[in-house]
């Protein structure tokens, strides 16, 4: 390696010498040969869409179910989620799909809640830094994915990944969903780098999310393929049964038909890489 | 005005048509005619360092003391504050010259504590979008400086704002401390156009932290008075009695006869744009 | 000085030690304890409006008259200048006020062609690293002024200068106009703490140009005080006997009355920091 | 498409309706579903050096080889190419190998000479917005590869297009070589997505540059691929003969045994997305 410069403190547990950290989902493994496919709508709206989401995952060969209860947003007086309500549908799509969970969690009080419903605990790009809740995650039971804050840089990103190794736990996911830049077409620029990056400074799996990472619909393929190529363990994916009724991101939500596309297209690239779906 | 162009959502409690709020602290009113200056280290280290700092700040006529008991670090190995003896001491810094305190809290279960010692709550820029937090401190008996995030646009900023109104709480001071730019000699780039920015788009009193800003210590008076010149409300400044033997932020502290200086030159540039120090 | 930090080769022509540059434009010094001030239209479009801004910039107290004969635009297609039309009006409106004249220069080729109007050439944020187009001007008989290009660091800014000072033309005044980030209320953050950083890095005058570095007509008042309170040694203003009809940047283009009350406001700020307008 | 938004004025040339522009050289067409593989040192720096480096690009498969002999470089101090002199090691490289050349051309009083050498100018990311030299290579008899500027919007980057299809040529390829954002990391921030962009509003190939685009040798080759699975045309790599001795860019440049290795594991990628290298 030629030149991956870091400050010197970033030499801790993310690099442990022990070899890829592999965490178990279900029947998935995210961060072996498999890739991992999380999918669902950003917001979790109603039992109708998330049942029917679900299956649409299900039967396209996804393998973790995506769902906001939680919602961050902007203005106090949008959308703010469905909340415990929102987790028992979550629960109820996995009781009938088999499909494992990954839901947000955004503040250390409902951490308890949210870890007994879901499979994966999400911690979104504004929250990257907010240490009390790293930690408490960090004690929880669940593994954790930790998205990059909007304007992190990759040492920052590890460093919060510490304070949650730091308590004792240690599956941990990275997820990069794009930085902030003075590109204007795209929502945000998905930095693809930063998936091998990662892999040489950490031990960590780390996925891609081209929703939200260019937050438009038809950049979502073509940024979660080359994801898949620059190394990626996973991609995480915003579908919604009907995008032009999606409470929030439904311009960047798949159309049920161009999920199922997609994940057949995807399948090549990640054999080209010496995975598989 | 000819072009300041914000999404149709921002236009809410923060530009309520009431004229500028000014909120009372101590015997200083922030968002009048009189400049306010905070002044003081990054962080509590220990009694004798902060009440020498509190007399250096009271003598050259600063109005109120900072000094951060919990602090957000990139890494959980690093110095994390002294917690509750830092909000002793800063209590005993105030017991004997008078200045109100401002420290930051960065938990929703840290406030009823902080509160207790506070008079200004402080939201540092990586808990911008800390909803659970803002939620919290609009619910608090004190006022709330809100720091930008530090690759928030100005519309989000606004937005964080609103959640702590939204609660209740209506003594919001915000405060640019620069943002996150490609520019490498300073830690920052302060943004010194969001002061009248945000001063059209608020009423909201708006304060610059030069020192954060920049990063660098002889940078600090410059942009300080290209803070006030802008039109802010305040300033918000680190001064460290031996910046060499800081614990964090040494190299933007400055030295105390740099602080008095200071305090001297800006005076007539607060006068030419009719407030006074 | 704490910590400016820049990489080992800077150490050149721009900072010789003999001192601060001074300029001398007419009756005008920049770079001394006079602050210069050029204002004009963004284009030059006719005879009548030139000399109507010539006059008013000139009643109002200001020092240079700008003026663009050659206009970068994103398009082709967009109005590219008068060429050497407008330079002979801007020579015509140089005759009536005395005021001398600056105007931008976009190619090697046209050097010679705008050396014989102009009294200070110069080059713009996209030229900024045209280093045939930095050559030919190192080599002209006027002074040059040298725009920081958009995304330019203050390193890669000063390497510029350097291929002018190189060539032997040692009369070369940077502008700050503004730089690239992801705010998008303004056209670009102008970075105030450049001013100070180039007066700590170089010997070079360096004045701000609110304008551009603000897109906003509101902003430019505040912003050209805080540029004279961080220490510039002059401004660039725009503007136009009638924005509204400007044929470019009419957005960010003062009115003739709005340039006559912020020369009135602009001299106490500048008397604040030792300069005089 | 959900919401690619774009100013009204990008409805040009750029996107006419006639499909996508296959642009043939030598026996390479650019463009189609061939990817074209352009490769070789960054500078021209002796005979041998350019003769070993094209024996390796051809032996391995590459279609195309570049090398700089006009070098833009920060500093006028810095090693500057070696002018006509390197277009005739150049030459002679074609004359041994049969491999086509790409290489920059600086100034519009050099584009005579380098398309008298050069199959295809390559207009570098400084130079992007020179539109003197935009508006001379578009009356060139020779394709122009035109590089994004690193904080250029996509909607300036096919504005610079315009103007050399406007005036005649309308053999233009596009070049991603990263943008510049806040991560220090990378050298720049390789904008993938501006691949699909680029296919949606217009017509032109489209190549990626992922050594210019990461800065760092070990991330070229995920970062290739990544470029190739989004859809990207071609490929534009360093690779040096040693680049342990190279004059600029070694770090960045691959070692011979790495490029052979790269186009073998791309070939793969290549098929998956529908193309042949």
């Amino acid at each position: 390696m030629s030149k991956l410069v870091v400050s010197q403190k970033i030499k801790l547990a993310v690099k442990n010498g022990h070899g890829v950290v592999k965490i178990k989902v279900g029947n998935t493994t995210i961060g072996g040969d498999q890739l991992a496919v999380m999918a669902g709508p950003c917001s979790v709206e109603n039992r109708e869409q998330v049942l029917e989401a679900a299956r649409i995952v299900k039967g396209a060969g996804g393998h973790i179910l995506r769902g906001g209860a939680f919602k961050p947003r902007t203005l106090p007086y949008s959308f703010q989620g469905l909340g415990e309500e929102g987790l028992k549908i979550l629960d109820a799509a996995r009781s009938e799909t088999g499909l494992p969970i990954i839901t947000e969690v955004m503040a250390p009080e409902d951490v308890e809640l949210v870890e007994s419903y879901a499979d994966i605990l999400q911690i979104g790009a504004r929250n990257m830094q907010n240490f009390a809740l790293l930690k408490r995650v960090g004690k929880a039971s669940k593994p954790v994915m930790l998205k990059r804050g909007m304007s992190a840089t990759i040492e920052e990103w590890l460093g919060c990944a510490e304070y949650i190794l730091n308590e004792g736990n240690h599956d941990v996911i990275l997820c990069e969903r794009g930085i902030r830049t003075y590109e204007t077409i795209t929502r945000n620029t998905l930095d693809v780098s930063a998936v091998p990056v990662i892999k040489q400074l950490s031990d960590l799996p780390v996925v891609v999310d081209p929703s939200h990472g260019t937050g438009i619909r038809s950049l979502v393929a073509p940024m979660a393929k080359a994801g898949i190529a620059a190394g990626a363990d996973g991609l995480m994916i915003e579908m919604h049964p009907h995008p032009e009724k999606a409470l929030s991101d439904g311009d960047q939500s798949l159309h049920p038909h161009e999920f199922e596309a997609l994940m057949r297209e995807m399948a090549p690239i990640a054999g080209a890489v010496g995975k598989r779906l």
